[in-house]
């Protein structure tokens, strides 16, 4: 393969944004892999990362299958070497014995990702070959542990400081736009005219990270909405037919969705940042704005209701309040952390569970899940440290003073098993 | 510190681009290194992670050093839970034990360097960080072991897919363009009249590679001329008055000078790469564009002239194009590979030693270090992967018949030992 | 008023694109237009043109039509000063008679508009202006000599020469892409996926004209389609599956629609530009394009039949086809210029009648202004300037050979009244 | 001329930004003048626009003149034609005899000059060939009236509508910045590193006003200082060495030069809209920003002391002030104006006299005009408007009480015919 096919499929690539054109290339994929690893990788390197990608995107799951066997069992550490290295190390260490062991340690299907990555555009291809790693993975240990690499080189790549916070408005790019519609994980987005309702109005904002390697793709997302005062229902929120806040007398700046978009990039963690991000620039916008609260759902509310139990439909607002309160703060896994997930993240950051409301969610889903019961934590940015330190520590849950009375009254209710 | 601060702080950041308004935190640095790589590095690291560079960059090179010494002996791998881990391994090769081999054999070092780039503009100022660690650990092989785990992560996140050219122009920004005047390695740029006569006229050009997080920063950049014809002359090319090239007519890029800019990236290769993209970008740009030279200097020739017992000043120009045609393509280290530098980057990258210029570069510089020659490296987009690997594999270095027989007269004349 | 106020108001309007916050002034609107035209315009302007365009805004019809009655009655030329100045000015031609001339054979009316621009923002106002002021003075003599002064002003200030081509794609913002939705005059966009087929496809351009003023409001803007070889039916190009052209291969830019966007520019012409200056730049893209077309409606073509006794319905494919060739080029108005806009407008510009087609758009709108026939316009970049002079001098069309013989043989069927 | 030589000299002028390659076209410059603006120069104008415009661009003055003679003599209007006109106007006011009153009261060189603008990048072109007409007639009754047409067509194109305020720092492009360096006209700067003192400071800020048809054209620029208090000398505050101000605490901003950069727009004013514009966005942007001020030259001041034989130089520095004082506020023209021409300004844009300092600019040049005095004026945002219209309306000057008072010192010791 030439210089001067590589370099027509570059220009092709930018003139066209395909892959078209990609000479032939008849050799193994093995042999690829190995070329793209050897010592003429950083020359024509690019050639054949191209080929591999290219290659790997026309496969149907058998053969990825089949590709990420060789990653797994082909291009492992040689744990002899590894361990030769090491005793060399620890008789002296030294620049060349530190470099042996690194050297060493690594598994060569590292510096493989690596490589291919050096191709225009290719690192959103990587984050694609991890999807289908993750998908056809599931249940596979060794495909597992080749993940531990993809995930290590991932949260390198994806670091905080490499990441752009832009904000998205209905001026915002179409092709990005219906990357949104498309992510929302959260209160499902019907169609443009929904979008425009949570994007238009100037009591209504949406942020999300962006990756410059993949500046077409939206990584996470919030959608917030200016409110004087504290909601308690998603549906007034989304309401069609609402009146505008006066944005200069908003105090409250609601988080009421965010959603991860790139299950490629599925636990290197990016909504901790986002909230404080977002959450600092409306401060400098706006000082009028106190509050940062979230409108949050309670996904596992009526599953633990149904395994104490207490009957969800039966309830009173109050009582099914009381139970949330009792859940999201004393409901814990074995590791003594919130049963709730999303209780998690959101305690694990820092916030506090505020204020419970019934008849908070009305749809479907909220129904189900929750008997319609929705929560907001509170981001008190004087407490926030301190919080997520204690939380950290000690498991400890923060709470205002009524949701402490409410899981108080809950708790009297409660059979003796039901308590944590 | 609590999150308001760290809010504060950032906005502060923002607003007015520099680091006051940091809170104090008088912990010994120990405390706080060991506090990033912890538990809650997670959600408070951007505070302690500005705490530690701001510290730094506050320090005098004593200090520095024993930062450094602390890195280089504190935040080590331990051989023992290496070992452990690994054995654990090669007893039953999992998810569970590979992830503990990873964990156990990256120095802690490496994430507290990963952490402290969660900090907005944080990549430019641990650059920075290693520049001083080149700097001060020159001849400290404890230090030079710390910089392998930095050069590490540097190659992973300066990986050529991150990348982005830009083309530098005399509409380029000031603050970038005081950077090319202050980074010029091979021609000096005397002033803002000499920048402007390499960048504004249609046949000049200048590219740079940038990396998206330190985007005031051109990481290496590369000065082209296009010509009717390749020129024997840097003199001539750099000329105060000289009739430009119709471009349109121009068939012949020459690029006359490349230069790296970051001392903090030194090892991090960028050089190959940015020839080729610059040289598919023109293509693409201009069809009539047949030839892509360098015009390079030829470092060694004096000194191995010199060393072999030729005085260069007796030498009429026939002659030294010889001696130099000979230098470069047999003269070589114990390895195999040419003595000159220049010639092993280009010869490296798969050009071709095309041709000898004597009265090439008059510059005080240039007649000391060449006697006055220069040479045209080629890269025939035909050939340049062949010439590529043999030369890698076999140290087999292209040159025309022209250069071939140059080099076949000077042997003649050549005492017996100074042959390579 | 004090400047306080109107930076304050500025301030908002920056920050909240609104005009709320605007002080209130009670004066009339006939002292606010004093104002506005008198000596202090030049500084304190700025706020009353924003009152004068704020309060405009808020009026009903019979409001407006008072304000235009105003404009029209009170800010007129003075016939005596007018008459007194050219006297003068003919008695002796001098700068300061020159100049009395100047003031005084301009209406105020059309100072007060130029005043009125000064308000940022307020181009797209004084454009809606004129949108109600072609309303409300249909049949208003006095209204429509009011709009000759505004149509004076909008010619020079939406010259070519200020006016921006840009390419509007899937990558365009929303709130832009909704106005193309909105404006699409000649094939209906449904939705915002429709819009996507005519956007996204490689082989798929869309450019507007903008002016910098009103950079939200395309002004003009005309899709195209690159096919291969020139396409005989409307629904074929806009089918929903249908197999992409490989760009690289395309030979023919087909100008589909073009559709005006601004009421208040009527009788503005950028149509001719803005096709001129689309295949300018699509020819230098991509250098394979030969062909620049349209595939343009005939609105009168059953109108016209009917007015000759023809049964549009009654008609084969090949006896519609030669109807519409002889319609096309040989039924004139009075004044010598073909019957049809369509022909009008592209003879106009230089094109020549191509090729007509049956079955080529069967929408129902199409079938009844058609009979389902379209017809290519050809631009023949050789032939453009002297087709123009030939019309514009002489009123003779340009045809293909095809359609003259087409034309001939529908001439025999007709009856006589029915010859141009 | 065809479509096709047009085209692609566009295309030539888009890749090389020159306008070579245009096609010859040998007609005298009267039959291209009666082509652009006759019926066909709507479709072919670009072409013989740009014959006109580059044909233009080659002459000596001479046939400049001779031009600029044929615009003044045969494009006028047509005395007789417009008094038919006025008389048809007169006896029946409707839409067809005010368009033929329009038609006939435009002198055909207006028409010409816009459509010499639909060229890209004419506007630019048409300023410079102002800047010729000004010079070559200067004392040219017939060509200054010409130069009304001109000044009355880019009064309208350069309306504040129109007009982009953009900062200027250190990093906007060397090609603008070059041109701040040679428009400055009230305190020279002498080399980039100067031009970086005045820019990169963070209490430095600069602005300028562009017209989007000139992009890299400065139309008018002031540089700021943000300071501490009112400063009383320019050297302090253009210093090599001084302390930065810290810009939280910055409660002044000093607009200490003021110049316009297109001598082609002489007359078209943007000085007061430039101060306010970015009076309201240094407010917007630092809420602690209290006073706004200028620090201003007095060119008149020693000619005037001159004038009434009072010796500048045998002045004390408190005499001095109090000269200064009242000749800004006494010293009268005809008009009943202030004399000094910065004066007359600034307090037509309602701006107060409000302190001067000796010894506050000891350059040669401050020195000689106003023996080193200079003043702030001061722009209270709550009483600019008073201002400005008491000084437009009764020539009432606005001054401080320590000014009056000096001023009244000054009065005692003057001869009685120095008095205004």
């Amino acid at each position: 393969m030439t210089l001067l096919a590589d370099l027509l499929s570059t220009v092709f690539e930018r003139r066209y944004g395909a892959a078209r054109g990609l000479p032939r290339d008849d050799r193994p994929i093995e042999d690829l892999t190995a070329d793209l690893i050897g010592a003429t990788g950083e020359v024509s390197g690019q050639a054949v990362a191209r080929q591999i990608l290219t290659r790997y995107e026309g496969w149907d799951d058998a053969a990825k299958l089949e590709f990420f066997r060789h990653l797994a069992r082909d291009m492992v550490i040689n744990p002899e070497r590894v361990r030769d290295a090491l005793d060399a190390y620890e008789r002296g260490q030294s620049k060349a014995t530190y470099r042996a062991f690194l050297n060493a340690s690594e598994s060569p299907r590292q510096e493989l990702i690596r490589r291919m990555n050096q191709v225009p555009g290719a690192t959103k291809r990587l984050v694609g070959m991890r999807t289908d790693l993750l998908r056809l993975g599931r249940d596979d240990d060794e495909l597992q542990a080749l993940d531990l690499d993809f995930r290590h080189l991932f949260a390198s790549w994806f670091n905080r400081g490499f990441l752009v916070l832009r904000p998205i408005s209905w001026e915002s790019p179409a092709h990005i736009l219906e990357k949104i519609i498309a992510y929302e994980a959260v209160h499902a987005i019907d169609s443009w005219n929904d979008l425009r309702r949570r994007l238009e109005p100037a009591d209504r904002r949406c942020f999300a990270f962006f990756h410059p390697a993949m500046p077409d793709e939206p990584l996470i997302f919030v959608e917030v909405a200016l409110t004087d005062g504290i909601p308690g229902s998603i549906q007034e929120v989304l309401a069609e037919e609402r009146d505008q806040v006066d944005v200069e007398r908003a105090n409250t700046a609601v988080f009421y969705s965010i959603s991860n978009c790139q299950s490629g990039l599925a636990q290197i963690s990016f909504g901790n940042s986002l909230i404080k991000q977002v959450a600092a620039d409306l401060a400098l916008e706006n000082p009028v704005l106190k509050n940062f609260v979230t409108l949050s759902p309670i996904p596992g509310l009526t599953r633990w209701m149904e395994s104490v139990d207490i009957n969800p439909e039966a309830q009173q607002p109050d009582a099914l309040c009381e139970y949330a309160a009792y859940y999201l703060t004393q409901a814990k896994r074995s590791d003594g952390l919130p049963l709730d997930p999303v209780a998690r993240f959101h305690l694990g950051n820092g916030a506090q569970v505020h204020k419970v409301h019934a008849d908070a969610d009305v749809s479907t889903n909220g129904l189900k899940q929750s008997a319609g019961v929705m929560v907001n934590y509170l981001y008190d940015l004087i407490k926030v440290s301190q919080n997520h330190e204690r939380f950290a520590a000690e498991q400890r849950v923060a709470t205002s003073s009524e949701i402490k009375s409410q899981a108080a009254s809950a708790a009297k209710t409660l059979p003796e098993e039901g308590h944590a």
